[in-house]
């Protein structure tokens, strides 16, 4: 693969290549050894072509007529999105949603670890939630400095996210997986991922009659 | 507004709108009366260009150089995603996610409001989970079909959530959001959206050095 530093690659394309890697880790685990970008855009709903073009921009994975090889295409695309290693999280506001988060088990699969649980609540703060002792949100910013965490998961209440998220980005935070239902204004360095079932659902009654 | 209902829109472009009702009620909230697409675009990280094009799709929704008026928008965004109503839903899976879920208190605003509650574990049916009892999966294809109910969140591990699936499905259910990290397999009349902290964590890290 011919790694291409100098491209500026579109954000939505970028957005693909997790579901490309979690589709084609799932074929791994059903005993396929290869892939097409036909097989792949029936599992995705993607059409194979724009497959084709969104691989293609980061090198040549297979041969024209055999197929990707899995186990090389799982490979690049861990590469690709740097998670061939491990990233440690902090996790922010242990709340209904914040516990189970703390408790989920599917991280370390993805390439990631929650590292420290933080909540401003003092009857939460020292209580277990999981496998963390939950501290104090006041010790953030040294705690995220010192431990270099580059990534968080926001779960406080919609009214005190804007504010967390601003003391998140000022201890070093440069990726916000942000579950409140509201839009943050951070800096162009950070980026943020927005989870909120009700912007799903609202897309899908689109279809209903 | 005229609607034209002859035109297919891209589905990416519907699953933008959400995102723009979102943010303007939350312009509405601080008081604003109009907006414009450049201001919506700044908040979202959506060109200017991009939303009108969007919004142009459904109608004219504003006068050129005095913007949209809000109140207007708002209604104009809820009737097209057809959430001038409320939606009645189904939730599968009371695990901490079920569970977190089940006393959710976003819906309500966004137009949806669960109805039901169900699980296979024994030790979990007739249990108190926020304002629902519990409801034993095998009664799921009755309840669903009774009700007429065509949402459901799963929750369910991800061994299970096909399986699940397959029953929702079979009971009538057209929207599936779908919080287990598997790709569901679904015939063509019934949408997924993929709830997945994992893959929006990869889209991030892409980004991280």
């Amino acid at each position: 693969m011919v790694k291409m530093t100098d491209k500026l690659i579109p954000d939505i394309v970028v957005g693909r290549l997790p579901r490309y890697l979690r589709a084609i880790q799932q074929m791994s685990k059903e005993g396929f050894q290869t892939t097409s970008s036909q097989v792949l855009g029936e599992r995705l709903g993607i059409s194979a072509a724009q497959i084709r073009k969104d691989l293609s921009q980061f090198g040549e994975f297979g041969k024209q007529g055999t197929g990707y090889p899995i186990p090389y295409l799982i490979q690049q695309l861990q590469h690709i999105l740097k998670i061939n290693r491990k990233w440690e999280m902090v996790l922010v506001g242990v709340g209904d949603l914040g516990h189970a988060i703390a408790r989920y088990q599917g991280f370390a699969n993805g390439g990631f670890h929650i590292t420290m649980v933080f909540d401003n609540d003092p009857k939460k703060i020292g209580s277990q939630v999981g496998d963390y002792i939950v501290k104090d949100i006041a010790l953030l910013d040294q705690n995220v400095r010192a431990a270099g965490i580059k990534i968080a998961m926001l779960t406080v209440p919609a009214s005190e996210a804007q504010t967390v998220a601003d003391c998140l980005v000022q201890s070093g935070i440069q990726s916000i997986l942000n579950y409140a239902p509201v839009t943050l204004t951070v800096p162009p360095h950070v980026h943020v991922q927005n989870i909120d079932p009700v912007i799903n659902l609202q897309r899908m009654t689109y279809y209903l009659d």
